[in-house]
């Protein structure tokens, strides 16, 4: 099953270019639980040279939407309804890494909540935290 | 003044590398008022070709940002505090216009929206409103 | 037609003891626009005297979700399903007055913003912003 | 020191009628935690009967500005800067339960969670999940 449930999500992660730009991976895959991890390359950071805010949402949003994934029918995809980002520390280190969590999974809605972290040496520091919506959309 | 307000803002945008990346322009200065476009360029999709939620996500939130930072002393940068967006219609069309506000400027904090519409054919269609908050910190 | 949609609001309204409790008044009905006024009553302050934010709250996002009700099917309800507010100053003065408008009316969810200002002698100040997401739910 | 931080926060909260209104109770203070319960009583409902998003909105509000109390200096109180909640279920059953939490506590800044259950029967369901930021201001 989760297998599956991997090669789907894998396969959905693999369309989306802007994790190819942003050098995004798909690290861990569990029943309402994904998670992301990405460097700070180059290409995403801001004008500190720290790791852009839109680098924490596109890893947190897609963790957290993942997460949603987890949870609803095969035939299905989600996209993002509403999606809320507190920064608490500036992005540097050597990794990013984003968790995503459905706080609800229900029929029309999925509550989903992110953390991210940034690793450096071993050391994890939490610099991001999302709470959102995510809206499962029929296949075609 | 508004010259090296834009100058000011130009400079800051210039070294955003994920403005780069995007493909994004300052596109227009005002008090208060801050214009940024981008085209849907191929490293910016999701899994469905659209442009991702980051993206809009990302110029969203740097029109705000510089938005905000028309209004503060000229020897502050600004970071964003938090930010949440509201995605109303998926991203296609030939350009994204991202317009930021200033709703409060104040000492501490510079609370802000964002409107992001998508161009096709001269006709503009919201596709994501942003609410947020801006920190002014001194620049070193 | 606007006589119709403001009896049927005024009669949900009128259900909500919570706005009876704040003493709040439904002031204007539009189509996509509705406005709730409330005193600063005792019972609904915070520690400092000034309204509380769960006042703020409550006749902005009510405000907003009575937009939302305009711009939907006479047989269904709104509930929120998630709403934001950026508080701008203290809540004081003699009377709050929350206008609610529709960014966006869709089939499954109605995108709302509101804005909240406190009246002194006939000046208006803005204290709140709030941006959010109503559901249609069938009526029984 | 607890008993001094409980005594310090019970102060404040019995000075906000808000809470007295809606029947709320101060039911723990733990370094970077508070929890405080409130019935469902007739003055706070919206118009099904049920607890209006107002009255989770006021406790999860509360329990996340005391939680950011217990992290600041003595001198100081917080104001609610931003706040978003998700609601997951309606707001029914014996008694409500807030719990906040502090994600980051800065010098300016205090970014906190919250989540509100409801309880029937000694079962605790979670009715939604709050994320925001709040902000130490001197006391007189």
């Amino acid at each position: 099953m989760t297998q599956t449930l991997r090669t789907r999500i894998q396969a959905s992660f693999d369309r989306q270019a802007m994790m190819v730009t942003l050098g995004a991976r798909l690290a861990d895959v569990q029943p309402g639980q994904v998670q992301i991890t990405a460097p700070i390359l180059p290409v995403a950071t801001q004008q500190h040279g720290h790791g852009h805010a839109a680098l924490a949402f596109a890893i947190g949003d897609s963790a957290a939407g993942y997460a949603a994934l987890t949870m609803i029918p095969a035939d299905h995809d989600v996209v993002t309804s509403e999606i809320k980002i507190n920064l608490l520390a500036p992005a540097r280190g050597d990794l990013l890494i984003a968790t995503g969590n459905v706080a609800k999974a229900g029929r029309k809605l999925v509550v989903v909540t992110a953390q991210v972290h940034a690793r450096t040496n071993d050391q994890d520091k939490l610099i991001a935290i999302l709470q959102g919506t995510m809206v499962p959309v029929p296949l075609d």
